[in-house]
Formats: C-alpha cells, structure tokens, sequence
C-alpha cells in the first residue's frame, strides 16, 4: 500500500489518476489532494478518497471551502501549496498545468519517494534543475506523457538505441490548410482526434508546440541528442513511440490513447497493476505512418530551434505560448496570432543562461509580459 | 573477428548470412562451408570466402567435387556432416533444413560457443532434448526464425511478459476459399508474399504448419505455456512479434521481410552490426492486423494439438508432414492431399514419450513410412 499525493487531482490527468486508484484500491492510498479552482469536484474527491491533507491553490475558491471534516489539514493558496508539496509520501502525482508546476515540483523531490511527472514545462524550461535535483535526493522521476512514458518502458539498462521516434497524431487541425487556420475557432483547436486532455496540451497539440516539448522531455530524461530524436506522423495514438537501434530494427511501445494506463504504469513501476483495458488483438486495426517535416509546423520549428539554443529560449517560448493560448481561450486573439506571438518572441528574446532556477521565473515572467503587450497591441 | 560455420551454404538461409558476412568481414570469417547437392554454388562460395573446411552431404554430389585447394579439407557424406559438425568455431549456423539438422546439431553444441539456429524442425521434434544439451555445454542458441528472433529480442532478464503473439503473413493461399485449394499447384503454393524462403517453409507457410512450429519453438525457447502464445495475421511481415504485459501494454519489434536482419541478429549478438537497410520512416507506411482462429487452418489446429500431447506427436507430424511436402513438390499429389495425410496419421499414432534422442528418430521415421504408404494408396 503506496500513498499517493495527487496535485491537480480535478484535472484531466488527475481525474484519470484517480479511477486508476480506484481500481487499484489495495495498491494505493490517496494521502493528498490538491486542486486549484473546482471545488465541487474536489469535494466528490473528498468524499471517496478521504486524504488526509487537501490544497486549495486559488484564494478565492480556497475560501469556499466549508465543513471539512477534522480529520482534514487544510492548505490554502500559493503558501498553501508549497507546504503541500512537503508533505512525505510514497508516491506524487504532479498533474499541475503549465509552469507553474515547478516549484512545487522542486519542493516536492524532497519530500516524494517517486514522483509521477504529468507537467511537462517544468522539464522543458527547466530539465537540468529537476533531474539533478532528483538525482541528489534520489527521487524517481516517471513521465507520463504517453510519448516519453513509452520511452521509458522501451529503455533498458543494456539498451543501446541509435535513435528514438515520437509518435504524433497531429491534433485536431492536421488536415487544415495553413490559409485556413485563421478562421479556427477555440471549439474546433479544442476537439483532438484521440485524446481527450486538459485544455492548453489539446492547444498545444494542435500546434504541435506540444510534440517540440515532447521532444526536449525526451532529451533531458534519456540524454539524447537531439538529433537522435524524431517524429513520425500516426494519426491513431496507439503506437507512442519507438526506439532504433544500430541495425535499424525497431521496438515499438503500444497502448491505446488512454491516458490511465501510462499513469497506471508510472503509479505501480516497477510493478504493473492489472489491465484497464480490453484485450489485444480482438479486432481487425491498423496503424499508419508518415514522416514529418517540422519545417510544415512553424512552432514545433522555433520550439526545435529553441531546444538546440538552450539556455533561457524554451522559457521564453513557453511563457509566450502560455500567455498566448490563455489570451485564445479568453477569445482575446485569433488561433493564428499564437503563431504570431510565438514568432515576434523568438526574435525579439535575449539569448541567456540559466544560473539559478530563478532565472527561468525571471525570464518566464519576461516572456509573458512582453507577449501580453503584444498581443493587445495587435 | 569470430569463425563461423555454415550448415546450409548454398540454401536460401545460408546464401542470406554469407551476404551479411560479405558487407561485414571485419567481424566474420567464414572457418567451414557444408552443402547437401548445389555444388556449382558451393565452389563460387569457396572461391568467395576460403573456408579451411568443407562438407558436402549428398554422396553423389560429393563424387563431383575436383580441384580443391590443397589448403581445404573436404568432408563427404553423413559420417563427414559428423564430423564437420565437430569442428570447433566461435559461431554456427544450423541452416540444414528439416530434421536432417536434428543429429548434427547436437553434435555440434559441444563444439560452437554459438550456435544461429535457423531450423526449427530439431525445436519442433526434440527441443528439450536440444535445449538441454546447449545448457549442459553452455552454448547459446539463438532463435534465427525472424518471430522467435523478434522475441528473442524483446524479451529481457527484467522482464515479465504475461503473454506473447506471433504475427503470420498468412502464406500463399490466405485469400483462398478451403474449396479451391483442392487446385493449387507448386508454383502457387511457392509464391509467399511476403518473404523469399526455402521450398519447405514456403508450404509449411501456406498451411500454417509453419506457424505452428513457431509456437513450439516460442514455448521451448522461452519457457512459455501454450496458452500464453497466440498468433495474429499480420499480411505486411514488417511486425515480427509482440509481447504483452500484464497491463496489455504492447512491444513490437520491427524490422522489414528480409532474412539478413534476423540472421545478422544472431551472429553478431550481443553486439549490433551496421544497418543493412535503409532508414525507418522515410514514407507514408501502414500495418494492419486481425485475429487469427486456429480452428480454420485445420493443419495448424493439429500442430497445436499435437504440441500440448507432447512426447512423439510433433516428431511424428513433422515426420508426416516432411513426406507429404516432398510428394507434393514432386507432383505426386494434389496440394490438400499434404492436409489428408496429416489428419490420417494424427488420428493413427500410438502417443508415448521420448525417453532419449533416438526415440524422436524411431517416431520421424514411423511417420514417413506410414505417411508414404498412405499416400501411396490415395
């Protein structure tokens, strides 16, 4: 029996994390959770779980909450959170979108045995900060991103792959014509072909912003060059990746695009709990292939070039993308002007290193202002 | 540089690994050639790589060997494939095809310190009796068979797999209607779709024999029981196999139908050699799968029943089946007659045991005869 700390637990990956836990109720005990804003659902949570410690982040909805039972230590806001993330346990999930995962992430590496990493910006902007903190505290870091989870499995200690290969299905504008994009509207950039997720990865997807952070997450976790590192076009979402080796032969990681099994696999590893899913092989399916040329997707491009620039560009680029798709969400801005955005950043940015993890909020928050003024400007 | 020798030169399995050997002659050097009949290509393969050995089985076709370097010693006959299999090297490759490969290679686990198995026939009728023998003079054996490669390549010392499947291109006669099958002549049968193999394996594809012996040898390579096998149709051969964890996540391994991968696989193991192919993903590509039902590839269904009886039957369906091919390819029967045979002997043997390597020969030969006899009356 594991006790699990879920950080975002009324999120996409968080609600997911949670059913696998309740399949899995001899495995795991729920110690913690912690939401930013949906306190009706957390309250359910609340209720089926019974953590001992809940984490409010948002001030205002922190003050909503009533009648917890004694029994509950209650933590409230940003201060709240950072306690949170030092409560001890066998297992955390960090299932917080967007940077602003990282420092709880941070603190947290401290206090978890083994950390099941949901959030991918806390890697790109800042990878070499996490995994050595990590490695000093010697805290498991699993990703769940299917890709890079996928990864992981296929990596063995003796293993010496050549290459590896990121699936991606595209999203939901694949088929869209570059001169049709404009019109795109939140709904259309919100409908993924196979995955259901949160809604800034959905956007990013569509974008493929997402597919460039894939990228870097898989350089940081498996030391690989990047140019060792590929994409390749699969529209189903059952193969999540490949690894190659010297003589060209591959190994593929399969599952469907359900996102509980490879938070099941990053909850039980080194084990595997029993199987969420249907078996294999009942039906006639097929999988297809394509190559992707990154030039077609200006973002992945300027997040590739970023990724090989280093130092504070994938900060800067994140920050804008955030700030850009906040701004889309809101129907602020056109589908099109994140490309924009993104564009007018990566060429209006001052290349630096990263000295301290301070620099990546420093220059994260420089990102989002600057994109802010630009963006209301247009 | 290791020394290898070659049971099976001039056969298709044989003529694939001296091209691998070819294009990687820092890292082989051929000791000994054994051929059965083809001696014209036997002497272009002499005169290529300068073996100091050579043996040529067919009494006959050993009368006609002239002119050999002074430098080369020449076995001939049975009691010569003894005694070449006797010959000390780093590497052998078991490329005799049928249950002919059955004594040398028992001899010859005493003498390779590894032994590329491409025959599966000595797995099929005597895999523990084989197995065995390799454990006791610590010889490895590797699986040459591109599927049993495949899982010999994804199975790992950590890893527990709760099930495997082996994929099938389904043979020459897939699309065929059981009504029509009653037609087909050799050539037919011959034209596998997907793969240029031997005569033998060919049609042991067609009927699904073949597939059956690779669950076999998929149960003694890897300690597997029958019912953790199974077996999907795959038209594309470019999946070898899967192998299933116990949360049904899936991994493949992948290389396309040419025998020089698997077989490079084998000899170069542990290490990798250069790619022979081209690179991965440099089109648009698809693969599909379907179930397989066993019940409708009837002899497929009796190599099944025959692998869970045990003891002699799969000697004795080999032994059947071995005769009704050579019937066959000499247009002494139709094509279903080789299904007739097998179910007149699978319902006319006496079950027992092996109790040693001798009994697995009793049983082979019992088999041809009966098998003959049978369809000599037709």
């Amino acid at each position: 029996m594991k006790t699990i700390n879920i950080f975002g637990s009324t999120g996409s990956i968080g609600k997911n994390a949670l059913d696998v836990i309740r399949k899995n109720k001899k495995d795991f005990k729920v110690l913690g959770l912690c939401a930013h804003t949906n306190i009706d659902a957390l309250y359910a949570q609340i209720k089926e779980f019974s953590p001992s410690y809940v984490c409010v982040v948002n001030e205002e909805s922190a003050e909503k909450i009533k009648n917890l039972s004694k029994k509950i230590k209650l933590f409230k806001g940003q201060i709240g959170l950072y306690e949170f993330a030092s409560i001890n346990c066998d297992i955390s999930l960090m299932a917080i979108s967007g940077i602003s995962a990282l420092r709880p992430l941070m603190i947290n590496i401290e206090h978890a045995k083994k950390i099941a990493l949901a959030n991918k910006e806390s890697i790109v902007t800042a990878g070499n900060f996490v995994l050595n903190k990590a490695k000093q505290f010697k805290t498991k870091i699993l990703p769940v991103d299917s890709e890079i989870n996928a990864l992981y499995q296929l990596f063995t200690p003796q293993s010496n792959f050549s290459k590896v290969y990121l699936t991606a299905s595209g999203g939901a504008l694949f088929d869209y014509k570059p001169k049709d994009l404009n019109k795109v509207c939140v709904k259309t950039v919100l409908s993924h072909p196979t995955w259901r997720m949160g809604k800034r990865i959905t956007i990013d997807s569509a974008t493929l912003v997402n597919k460039g952070f894939e990228v870097v997450e898989s350089h940081y976790f498996f030391n690989l060059p990047y140019e060792n590192i590929d994409i390749v076009i699969h529209r189903e979402s059952n193969v999540h990746a490949f690894v190659e080796f010297k003589d060209k032969t591959l190994f593929a990681c399969m599952y469907p695009p359900d996102m509980r099994i490879p938070i099941s696999f990053a909850l039980s590893y080194p084990k595997r709990i029993d199987a969420l899913q249907t078996p294999n092989f009942r039906g006639r399916f097929s999988l297809s292939f394509e190559p992707l040329h990154a030039k077609q997707f200006p973002l992945l491009d300027i997040i590739l070039k970023g990724a090989k620039r280093g130092g504070n560009s994938l900060a800067v680029l994140n920050g804008c993308d955030e700030v850009a798709i906040e701004y889309f969400l809101s129907n602020k801005i056109k589908f099109t002007d994140i490309y924009r955005a993104m564009n007018y950043i990566f060429s209006h940015y001052k290349q630096a290193r990263l000295k301290a993890l301070d620099d990546v909020f420093y220059w994260d928050n420089w990102a989002k202002e600057k994109t802010k003024e630009y963006l209301r400007a247009l």
